[in-house]
């Protein structure tokens, strides 16, 4: 049994993501980033960089693992599911999730920061980073466009990457003229797992969660 | 054999550092940031990000591993060094290695960007960038206050945030009221392969290739 501590973001949904996939056992702790939850002492103990997601293993003496490219190869070490055994096809899972962790993820964040959130109008920065963005989208899309998924099969790299990538038009960047990409994320969207996962946490409000969750990185 | 196509950064460094810590036998091979090579489609048929380090496997059929936190996790399990065997040992140096991934090295990175190469001086963007790397570096102070390293035995997970921490002043930031992290980027300046690894690729010229190459990832 899982627990895990989320917020509806990129991040988060990974990791329900992938909860779904593997149809784990789990229970959810919503994580009020509006009120600054993740920066309270006791969530600090479970995850020292105050940032979700994190999980509590109950049933590995509740072992917690936080940052979600490491949530992700956890749990698929843990199942044997979504990342391959042999060395190779296991390492290539792993490139493209580091590509995500270290590339997507964080420059559709600063690309939202400064496209959506920042008090004042940067336009350089807006442009660096949706360039940044569309460069990266890019190097996905010529991946996809000889293979069906990034890294073999459909993985946690699939997953980590399209957590964020289905969130382009909030970054301000459009992939109609990438079809290889496009064509990825409409196949996940038709995963019954990847739709239930990007709704959890379940609440009314969730969109402005995101939004002021992200407001508050950027504090 | 190991071939490593790298250049003197800091993710370069993470690379170069490991295989001296592993005494692997590897062969340097020096990408010229300056004049684009990272760019050119040689280089672009071994890593489709078009950045550096890339390492091809000699001894295993030349797979190729782009991505430096991928990399490293591969040598790891490749030679059984510098990270557990243990599920929970493995996976908190995975963890403490994606946050330099995700974190460490973004964020410097764009503080670098702002701080030194942007052609306007935006100073909320510098503020913004120098205020999260302090505030990742006070995360790494805390974890080492009570750890002699990041994650258990000196890891990877040390040589990759070691690599980016130790060129703080190049990001404007300061570690003197952070006690734990000096002694610890202190603690890695002692051990012969980190001190080897920063000085490969050698050239005279290597810190003027570091600024240019900096300088060309925010074209």
């Amino acid at each position: 049994m899982i627990e895990l501590y989320t917020a509806p973001t990129p991040n988060g949904h990974k990791v329900s993501i992938a909860l779904e996939e593997m149809k784990m056992d789990y229970s959810v702790v919503p994580v009020d980033l509006r009120k600054g939850v993740q920066k309270e002492p006791d969530y600090l103990r479970l995850n020292p960089n105050g940032r979700i997601p994190t999980i509590v293993d109950k049933a590995n003496n509740d072992f917690v693992v936080f940052e979600s490219g490491a949530i992700l190869i956890y749990l698929a070490e843990q199942t044997g599911q979504f990342m391959p055994k042999d060395v190779n096809g296991r390492s290539r899972v792993i490139q493209w999730l580091m590509f995500q962790m270290s590339g997507v993820g964080p420059m559709m964040g600063q690309a939202n920061v400064f496209h959506r959130y920042f008090p004042e109008k940067i336009q350089p920065a807006i442009d660096r980073y949706q360039n940044e963005v569309r460069r990266l989208f890019g190097v996905l899309d010529g991946q996809l466009a000889n293979n069906e998924y990034l890294a073999g099969n459909y993985s946690i790299a699939d997953m980590a990457n399209w957590a964020w990538v289905r969130t382009h038009s909030w970054s301000g960047v459009e992939i109609e003229n990438m079809p290889s990409l496009q064509r990825w994320v409409d196949a996940i969207y038709q995963r019954p797992a990847a739709k239930k996962g990007i709704e959890i946490p379940q609440r009314p409000d969730a969109e402005e969660i995101v939004r002021s969750g992200q407001k508050m990185i950027q504090r």
